[in-house]
């Protein structure tokens, strides 16, 4: 057996032990009655050990140079092997008592900032956070030293392959310089009219329900390949040919869960896209976080916050409802998902200041990364920062450094994905809409299939065969820019 | 680290990862979509694997001599070293080229088996079930010689560890002197009375889950730590601190899905039950087939189908369906539950026929695994075996020798447990009402606490610590037998 087939079925197996993870975790937070906990955290830790000890078993070393030298391999191999070692690089850049040691001090952090946060108490979980950090740290150091990048930039790989600060900085200077202008040009001009009026409920769950899985089933998502759940944290999880979408309904407000679902769908149908030929391999996987959420955020922000979609849309919503009068008209549905407000809440933000949100956190993690900041000054820079970007003031560490789970479960490094993914999808969608005519046209009439074909065809079905950068510019001329979506920005908040 | 902490530790990750398989396989069964069968196969498929390396790595030979010698061991320890050397000789007797072969030659065969059954065409899968049947052979081969048991014996042992067809053919030939004129005369008797009325539905869904649903939490069951769902072929999995209890609803007919919970529920008593400290090891699962199904069957049968618990138990049926009338009335769901029939299919048997299928299937399977009958003669063997044994002719196979799935999926020696579980059952159910009055009394009043201590201390608690027949006789006095089993069916069925 050549040494790239040993390593296909090596890492078919991990592969497939990743996917047991997957069901498990879903299982976990939908389904899972409070007893099994504890037993299930020794599952989900034995399936993380058992593949870990796969990814570093020494005879990999010898394989992958091996099958590095095959001249017998086809593109989509060659690129399976450079996933597979940069899996093993990853994995065996960090030492196994470094692993075991945050990985505890991360579910410590996890569960006792499920408490500090409603009780405003970021001293409590100040010297977790700190071992956290310091041990995350070290991960980085060890990362950076064994992949030949920046600790920041190694932590940053794990999320998003190849991407950099460099390329980040970058960009997010060109968005930082017309952001905050356009922010109050929005919110001057959104003064200027009648404020939306919300409908009003209550939303009888069921019938959210059922709106969900009818608009999911209109943009493409297989109910035969996957499910819709509750849980408490809105996730897509489970498998590439097992779909898991979870949402929590709010028998006040249909509209949280009607975009989250949304939302999660975009994630969905990226997995559900993938190649099924290369399930289980590296190279068959999504490409990256940026990418992950480019999918999500082109279907919630570009397609379903559009005019065009709401049109569509509103008379399934109010009739869903049973809803009568002008609240359920679409431009008063469309003005309500594309109100701007200075907020405090990451998640709640609109899309129009939830960039703001991403570059604090990003500058404040690249300070912590660094040691250039004292984490018990996180409460005050962030203060700091929040005013400065977004023009408000947090009034308690609960809707401020406390809001996101990231940090305190050991992400770091995470957070510049989403805007990175925000550029992404309107890059992305500008170049779809260019390409075929029949996809706004597809939108306004309810037909998403000429825009799924162009996204399997020009995203899903590239899996990790390619770099991100790659991937954007195949797609759309370009790697990732900001002009596509600073346009796009302006056309939906500036009357463009 | 001693041996024995060694091989703790490395049976602690094996009994995580046989877990993951139990929640895995409830998923699959009640909650995947059809889409994800194939990768759900491959996780399962390379668990397992995972799991058989685990039990075959040549260290734990040398690792299991040294625990033997170890002098600082207790009762608990030692009897674990004892269980993890009888999972190792199962894991090591057979070639893992067998393993592969006949794990894949009776999937196929399950899944025609499938569609064979309702087609009525054994001819169909007569050359799958021989492939399936020269594997086991060659398996039950390989485990005599490494168990030093008889070839069937050697199958038996992974279902009834420490069963023999020794104990099992005295046993079965005390009943059957018996069982045939306690059959006629059950039938005379039942003849001579006005048949009891079946309530008329239909029965909603909802109605029966809350039902089936209370009298679980009456009987001690735990919703924290399990759940009740809905699959096509009811079972109990999951894990034991969170018990996965599933059945199927039918709305003209309550009494099917009700008992099935009943009996499932007995299941998972047993499974909640036993000792904490010891989940995954070997020591601390359920002791072997016979005393789980005893567990299922006393309470479904010997509890739940008794006057006292009918009583109980008739106003809550008769309320949760808003039913009125004398079909509702104790007595008459009392004679329901303990009808006699002569009837083709076992899973529909009553209690009084229901060994005499098992008797049929025993016998059969003995004789195709010795090599003494001919797989295409199962259909005429079946056929004279059921006139003989119960006095019906099946009219096809699809109410023959097809309705079983066992030996199709590769269950041999599995069979003779039912009849082993009752009687079990009712030699524990007799010794628990003869130390505690408190029992009985209990029962009639809905108060099932001191029956459910009773087993706990005297089957759950156990665990796999002793034999089958230690903790039958610590709890009875006697190892099992058929006399408590005889007097309670000529109690039931012959008015006693």
């Amino acid at each position: 057996m050549s040494a790239y087939r040993t390593l296909h079925e090596r890492f078919a197996r991990l592969g497939a032990l990743g996917e047991a993870l997957g069901i498990l975790h879903w299982d976990a937070a939908t389904t899972m009655p409070t007893g099994g906990a504890a037993a299930r955290g020794e599952q989900l830790a034995t399936l993380k050990v058992v593949l870990h000890e796969g990814l570093t078993d020494p005879a990999l070393s010898d394989l992958l140079g091996e099958a590095e030298g095959q001249n017998d391999l086809d593109a989509w191999q060659r690129a399976n092997v450079a996933e597979m070692r940069r899996e093993v690089a990853h994995a065996t850049a960090v030492p196994v008592d470094l692993v075991a040691a945050i990985s505890k001090a991360c579910s410590e952090c996890e569960m006792l900032w499920r408490q500090a946060r409603p009780d405003n108490d970021f001293a409590a979980i100040l010297p977790h956070l700190e071992k956290v950090l310091s041990l995350t740290r070290e991960v980085a150091a060890a990362k950076a030293a064994a992949l030949g990048k920046s600790p920041y930039d190694a932590l940053l790989d794990s999320y998003e392959p190849g991407g950099s600060t460099t390329a980040i900085d970058g960009l997010f200077a060109e968005l930082a310089a017309v952001l905050p202008g356009m922010i109050d040009q929005a919110l001057s001009r959104q003064a200027s009219r009648p404020a939306p009026l919300p409908p009003k409920g209550p939303f009888a769950i069921p019938a959210q329900r059922a709106l969900g899985i009818a608009l999911m089933t209109r943009l493409g998502f297989d109910f035969d390949r996957g499910r819709l759940d509750v849980s408490a944290h809105p996730f897509t999880g489970g498998t590439s040919s097992d779909v898991r979408v979870t949402t929590r309904y709010d028998e006040s407000d249909f509209r949280q869960a009607l975009m989250g679902v949304l939302h999660e769908c975009g994630h969905a149908l990226y997995e559900l896209g993938l190649p099924a030929q290369w399930a289980r391999q590296p190279v068959g996987a999504a490409r990256g976080m940026s990418l992950h959420e480019s999918q999500s955020l082109l279907i919630e922000m570009q397609v379903c916050r559009g005019r065009e979609f709401v049109s569509f849309a509103a008379p399934l919503i109010r009739d869903a409802f049973g809803g009568t009068g002008a609240t359920w008209d679409a431009e008063n549905l469309y003005r309500l998902g594309t109100r701007v407000e200075r907020s405090l809440i990451r998640v709640d933000a609109d899309e129009l200041t939830y960039p703001a949100h991403i570059m604090l956190r990003y500058r404040l993690e690249r300070a912590l990364i660094a040691g250039e900041m004292a984490l018990a000054d996180l409460p005050r820079e962030w203060h700091r920062g929040m005013r400065e970007l977004i023009g408000v003031s947090p009034p308690s560490d609960t809707l401020g450094c406390l809001q996101d789970i990231h940090w305190y479960e050991g992400a770091w490094g995470y957070f510049p994905t989403y805007t990175l993914g925000a550029m992404n999808a309107a890059q992305l969608f500008a170049a779809a809409k260019a390409a075929d005519a029949a996809i706004p046209a597809g939108i306004a009439g309810g037909d998403f299939t000429p825009l799924l074909l162009w996204l399997r065809r020009n995203v899903h079905e590239k899996a990790a065969s390619r770099s991100t950068d790659q991937i954007m510019a195949e797609a759309t001329g370009r790697p990732t820019e900001t002009a596509p979506y600073i346009a796009h920005l302006r056309a939906r908040y500036l009357g463009g």
